[in-house]
């Protein structure tokens, strides 16, 4: 799996794809005014950067985090469609703002060029998934979709069926001295999705220890139901 | 793709179905008095017509709102599940009353017989898909779905994964002189369906136009993402 | 279909898993406090047990309603995730609790012993389900997922698409003399599943003919979208 080449495209709002998620990039110059007044934003920016998948909200949420530490942009919406293509999680729909159009084209194409990483620790296999999340330093984009503190470490720890990330968020949190956000299960915190998710924050070295004894036990359970699953790129979490 | 051969059905309820989204048509001809206290339906009728598929709700909801102003008959219920079986949409069921059996059923064959025509410029890719709708007088289907006032012109530029639609609906409103109704997103009016939707309402040369323009910046931006998508059936919209 | 061989896990928490639904059935001896304050649960308990799945809401319901009558346990959480790997309906969580680890492991096990029952009259085709589910007697998770009066005889009857259940609701209740809890559809009761689910109770023998009534105009209605619709297990409704 890699990026395509994007130099053919003729719309000038495109800013870049992936086939990591089925993940477009895009940025509006000067948004309509009467399409302004009906999106969903948390504050109104005339330059509007959009990043978009059908699988995958936690690596685009976590790669548009770094985005906007590198780049004069806000995030001003998240949503999470319940997709992932006929599996058990997410999509997503991320609306950054900024005050110049190259400021947000550049934020969606650091986003891209994170996926590869923040999809590292996702594993598959037939019957469910994992995803494991950590940053030392949570921005918006952590904060708005996880209510993450700004400027402390997240971690992220799901499982999927949902009753994995139960025993995963369990395991995670007798490891390590971390405060637990939200747990974000079918019928609260998700759009329906068949995951059980643990939010965490606290001291870096204590979240990234909780985040990887999650990943451990939530390997071993997801595998007795008949395949070991695997992650597409390296893992980044260590 | 074609309609099924009905004769075979012994079932009385059964009206006609669809290979096209896997849509069903049937008929009550006096249903229940404790079942109608259950279901969700906006006015009370004991005569009731049901059109309800795995794909597309938009497709089917222009088709019975062609049904609704052919025959004696009014739309009672509109819901979507987040369906199109593992695609980035929806399916649908519609409830329509009436007073004599052989006009409901005539409303349903109606629907069904439309549906053709209805799915002309539903776009689909392994990545995602577009859909566009069009009529130039809006009926109870489109008022009670989508919030259209009846009577006016009425266009639907649906793109999905959802960042596709921002973009088709900026375009869209930019081109002509419309009225914005709503902008449905994963998190507002859709069921978390993966579908960006501008609903727009106004003079008939203008909202088609918009459509239209929408149309042909999804085209370009959908096959940024691997493929060229195609429609099943010929367009209308033009 | 069967069970696997669950001898090799090394995680103390596992019981069992199935391939019947992707189902797997986990118990923690003793639950983080501070994971308990997320969890969503009626009733705090420091034994949880899980049973988890990606396809199959009911049948999981239903034979964890059996397990409960059969242990001193208590069903505390039923959520149900928009699943089942692109089909049309449900996957579950189901959270047990107990005061004895034992019990609870017993409970999970009794549980995942009754699936290939209670997915006895689940019928399955390229575009749609039916799922039918009746007991005698019902307990505590009938009542939390369906609101069936415990003790009382209670039936389940499913149509996918949605459509097939109001005419499966309407067929039912004209059968036999019972009472119409509810009425679950896409927008009402569902997780935006595309299933029509009408909830009934009252005498045992007009529960059961209802639920025999509704399989049989529901096998008729789906397979007029192509193919008959088979279930994988015996049905157990008779």
């Amino acid at each position: 799996m890699d990026n395509f080449l994007n130099s053919t495209s003729t719309v000038p709002e495109f800013v870049g794809a992936s086939e990591i998620g089925d993940t477009i990039g895009m940025c509006i110059p000067s948004v309509d005014a009467l399409l302004l007044d009906h999106l969903h934003v948390q504050k109104r920016f005339t330059v509007i950067g959009i990043l978009s998948s059908r699988t995958g909200a936690g690596p685009q949420i976590m790669a548009m985090d770094e985005a906007v530490k590198a780049t004069n942009t806000e995030v001003i919406d998240i949503e999470m469609p319940r997709d992932t293509k006929g599996g058990a999680g997410h999509g997503v729909l991320i609306l950054v703002g900024g005050y110049d159009p190259s400021d947000v084209r550049s934020a969606i194409q650091v986003a891209l060029d994170n996926l590869s990483r923040t999809f590292g620790d996702v594993y598959n296999s037939a019957a469910g998934h994992l995803e494991l999340q950590f940053t030392a330093r949570a921005a918006g984009a952590c904060h708005m979709a996880f209510g993450a503190p700004e400027g402390k470490a997240y971690g992220l720890i799901c499982g999927a069926p949902s009753g994995i990330g139960v025993v995963m968020a369990d395991t995670a949190i007798k490891t390590a001295g971390v405060n637990v956000l939200t747990f974000a299960s079918p019928g609260h915190g998700t759009s329906f999705s068949n995951e059980g998710i643990v939010h965490i924050s606290g001291d870096s070295g204590a979240v990234r220890q909780a985040v990887i004894a999650g990943r451990e036990v939530g390997l071993k359970l997801l595998a007795q139901l008949g395949e070991n699953p695997v992650n597409d790129f390296p893992s980044y979490i260590r």
